[in-house]
């Protein structure tokens, strides 16, 4: 080891980080128990059934928890098997899916709308919940990109809804109503723009908002919109169902880095839900063009929220899951900021100001983004600068603040390295168990086989379930698993097989009855002007049809409905070289629309291995000159 | 456990597989010694370290082997670490990829080209190589659902080429030239049509025919074409750089699933590479509409193919590290067929007949698909229908098949399930180590946490290190890791960060010359008419431009330099709302083009997390009225 300074701003990054790893200063620093760090960073993967839970999931043995994975900017969901920490299944959602044909076939285009673009930035998956308890009914995500919320159903793990929020720029934070049930998802839209943006006020930002928005979690319309100060960050909700709160940064309105940065604190902002109903229901509430939702006005002074000052572009808001406390993350402050919720009342009263909800400000470490917990009082704390997950006792940081003199901070790990957000088993709920966490860092550096110069993220595996954090597993992930959560398998029961009343199918089963056309049993091809509809069954090995016959320029529509019903039999439709091909699972039915352009042979065969005569199951497209 | 006759066709197949392994009656009908594969189910993943191989990679620690695994029709290239299993990288080729932008970015669709489709059906994946051993240099592979044929550039691991190979549909086998370099790259088209396709002999499939191509490595042209009999399926070829081979089925020519099984034997079809050159070189070719590629006729009879007949509707063709024997897979029939390479010469010589050629014709059980090798002369090869790999003993094969009373199976190891190909570390080349082996297993069932009716694969690692197999690992993957290689990370050097003079941005380098722009330090606007080139810088966490104006209806192309030299500092651009987004790693640039078809204020923001400042790295597009 040569003798590098950790701390000399002309060493690489990587260079100091590994150093510091090594001196274990920041450990030191900050006046933390060290062992449990450094142990933790020669703690082999092997030894992690000798810590206090086991990673080890035994072959053919199941995982104890589903983890739904943000893809980030990849634009798909993904569900990680914890503690295996294997990807289990892809959800393709503001993605293009050539495997499962999302963004091609007509059943996914019904969702995606029209135009859709082919891009998405998804960033926090969340599920629903009843009485704060996951119910294992829907997933929901946001796309920064493109302005977007959708909904998974987890009865058949697929995108069923999206929804596009008007007025606004960016989704970023999405959480969902705890309590009394996830009647809303409340979710940010991060940068200011002017209202309506039609060209007006592009050069005066001072007149640029941003705006809060709630969906109806059932049937995915706006239910409403809040035009706020500053730029909204994260979101969070309480365990009353009276409170949403977001963390909004660039109180100054800066349209510069330097100008979002001037102020030394920023806000949460605090949304009195029943007062927003009730404006809303007494018509106190204007909307713009281009939709009808209702937005009213909830900028500093408005009734119907409160801005308590948080230092300093606050990142995550977490609520505790005592229901007690939300915590507020400094991101360029060292603090994370501890919010008495039962105080909310009073402020919305007026008894208290803002500042007085505070419980405790207490320094943390270097870039605190995100706080998960263990359902035992303790908080994990993911500090970017640091590459450190900073374990703290809640209540002891209050009495700290209160000029106690007590060490609130039980333990530092090392993670590797700049973590983003991090998640506890069940730990957004009632039901936090505090036996996983994830910390999903940002780098890999040099962790994993070099693979060019993109590199992979790093979603390490850390055992919370002892006294001491231990790290467990590295886990390279394509970009970006902004954010995850994980949920008991107990929680989640998706099907097997389709319903054939599946509601994801349902537009096509209804053409098919106008038809005249028995999904279940008929090969037939109905022509109706230029455009024409094949009809086919599929069991292994063959489809229905062996061939169809049509003429160039026909608009044709594949309906390919899948009797097998044996789990697992999934079928494929690909037909060679017209960009066309989908999945359909058993008993699912699927269809998709192209231009039969060229005259000739072309062939369809089923690319999803089926059958060991599954090479053989295909069939000819007959293009006749028009 | 209740008593369930396996074979009871009225069991499900999930319960008669269950069923089965509890009985090892597979193996025991075999012959083979149950201990070894009684033993691997009932091997726990913890146990691995205690067997042959290690499968433990330390926290920190390295693979030993790149895999480099086939997205299958999900259409991308994945990289694996072996033998940890975790997915390091997903390199997008025949896909559309929303994180790095591919499909997206102009350099991209340059690589694509116009009108590309959104999907692929990717399936082998092979390294180049020099004297039968990796180079590290290129990864090539098929796309059957579009005819095409993509090269992947290891030191970069990105896609930088992609041929259409014209007058053919379904390319599906692919392999490189072994001998004495990477000269060419060997594609089978599947599917037999009409030449041309223009309409003619639609309902004329006697006349319907399909062809081999060998490409070019390094310009990815293609080389040359040979019409062949039957339907082409796998390929590989020689260590002397003389003979390339397919599997070849349906020698009847049928359309139809019962047409394609009447006959017992269908054909691998010897490609006599020296004499397709020399025949070109003789003008001895004809052409098709459309290209110029050279075509000879290889259809039986011709001097410059052989069919050797081989049971039955035959699947993968494997070479042996040793370079004497490639191994046919029977599929429906239990057989695999031992060719003697050595023999060849004769062959084409006229001194012997197809058949002669042919060492060993040996049961092994129900649909044998591929053959790996560990290099000590033991074969590995993968029973669909049985779920097992079969581990044998050429040579003994070879006595077995003369008469001599004599074993050759050694082992039968039950995979969970229905396993199509397998593949060995380094097992293709002559470095061929015997230490992993991988069976990618069709169907998983309830293997896996269930996560609805779509169901992952199942890829499984297993140790072949020692006496006896030993299944160490199941892996769920995403469709369909169809097929799969494993390289030793010594032969595998990839950058860290961009050189400047990257060939894959090399056109919009070009461009910039021309608009008098030093990419490295410029930011600014050049106007063309109605195009717009923006340039601009990037280092975390700003970009050189704050915010651009255009006028709507503008055709804006936004090109971003990556100023950032440390590793892992990858930006994003992502303009909200207008289907924009990419990757533009450390000193790489990167450039992307749309219609800035709204006026107002439309904002960009970096989406790969680059820096503690990441969420404050935006601008403003202000798009003004024409």
């Amino acid at each position: 080891m040569t003798d590098i300074n950790p701390d000399d701003k002309d060493v690489s990054e990587h260079v100091r980080i590994s150093r510091r790893k090594f001196l274990g200063s920041s450990a030191i620093l900050a006046g933390a128990a060290t062992t449990g760090a450094a142990a933790a960073l020669l703690t082999p993967a092997a030894q992690a059934s000798t810590g206090n839970s086991s990673a080890t999931v035994e072959l053919g043995e199941l995982d104890e928890y589903y983890g739904f994975w943000s893809g980030g900017h990849q634009g798909e969901v993904r569900i990680l098997g914890i503690p295996s920490m294997r990807e289990l299944m892809r959800i393709p959602v503001f993605n293009v899916d050539s495997a499962t044909g999302w963004g091609l076939t007509d059943e996914s285009k019904e969702v995606l709308g029209e135009n859709a673009p082919l891009n998405g930035d998804c960033h926090h998956p969340h599920m629903s919940m009843v009485d704060g308890r996951y119910d294992g009914k829907y997933v929901f995500i946001n796309d920064k990109a493109n302005n977007r919320v959708a909904r998974i159903r987890c009865d058949i793990m697929k995108t069923d809804k999206i929804t596009k929020i008007p007025h606004v720029q960016a989704i970023h934070g999405l959480r969902v109503q705890k309590v009394p049930y996830t009647k809303y998802v409340f979710a940010n839209a991060e940068f200011r723009i002017p209202h309506p943006n039609d060209g007006r006020d592009i050069d005066s930002p001072e007149n640029y908002r941003t705006m809060f928005s709630a969906l109806d979690a059932e049937s995915m319309d706006v239910a409403w919109q809040v035009i706020v100060d500053g730029n909204l960050d994260n979101t969070d909700c309480d365990y009353t169902g009276k409170y949403a709160y977001s963390t909004s940064y660039n109180s100054e309105g800066g349209v510069d880095l330097v100008g979002t940065m001037r102020d030394e604190r920023d806000h949460l902002v605090v949304f009195n839900i029943k007062r927003i109903e009730a404006a809303i229901k007494a018509g106190k509430f204007t909307t713009l063009p281009g939709s009808d939702v209702p937005i009213v006005d909830g900028r500093k002074g408005s009734k119907l929220t409160s801005y308590i000052p948080v230092p300093k572009n606050p990142h995550g808001i977490n609520t505790a899951p005592d229901g007690r406390y939300a915590i507020a993350n400094g991101k360029l402050s060292p603090t994370a900021t501890v919010i008495d919720l039962h105080k909310l009342d009073d402020l919305f009263a007026g008894k208290i100001k803002p500042r007085d909800t505070v419980a405790a400000e207490v320094e943390l470490g270097l870039g605190p983004l995100h706080t998960a917990f263990d359902g035992r009082g303790n908080a994990y704390t993911t500090l970017f600068i640091d590459s450190q997950i900073c374990k703290w006792d809640i209540e002891k940081a209050i009495q700290a603040y209160n000029g106690k003199k007590v060490n609130y901070i039980k333990q530092k790990l090392d993670v590797m390295y700049q973590p983003g957000h991090n998640h506890s088993t069940m730990g957004e709920t009632r039901d936090a168990d505090g036996k996983w966490l994830i910390s999903l860092c940002k780098f890999s550096k040099d962790r994993f086989l070099n693979c060019g110069p993109l590199h992979p993220e790093n979603d390490q595996l850390i055992d919370i379930s002892g006294d001491e954090m231990k790290l467990v597993h590295d886990g390279p992930a394509f970009a970006e698993p902004h954010d995850c959560m994980m949920v008991h398998r107990s929680k989640v029961h998706p099907r097997k097989i389709y319903k054939r009343d599946d509601p994801s199918f349902a537009t096509t089963v209804a053409r098919a009855k106008k038809d005249g056309v028995i999904l279940e049993q008929d090969n037939k091809i109905i022509r109706d002007g230029k455009k024409v509809r094949v009809y086919m069954t599929s069991i292994a090995p063959t489809y229905g049809m062996n061939e169809f016959r049509v003429k160039q320029g026909d608009q044709v529509t594949v309906i390919v409905t899948n009797l097998d019903q044996i789990e697992d039999v999934t079928h494929g439709f690909c037909l060679v070289d017209h960009g066309v091909g989908m999945e359909i699972s058993p008993q699912q039915t699927a269809s998709i629309t192209f231009t039969a352009d060229r005259v000739g042979v072309h062939w369809y065969y089923c690319n999803w291995f089926c059958h060991a005569l599954h090479m053989e199951m295909r069939g000819r497209m007959l293009v006749e000159k028009a």
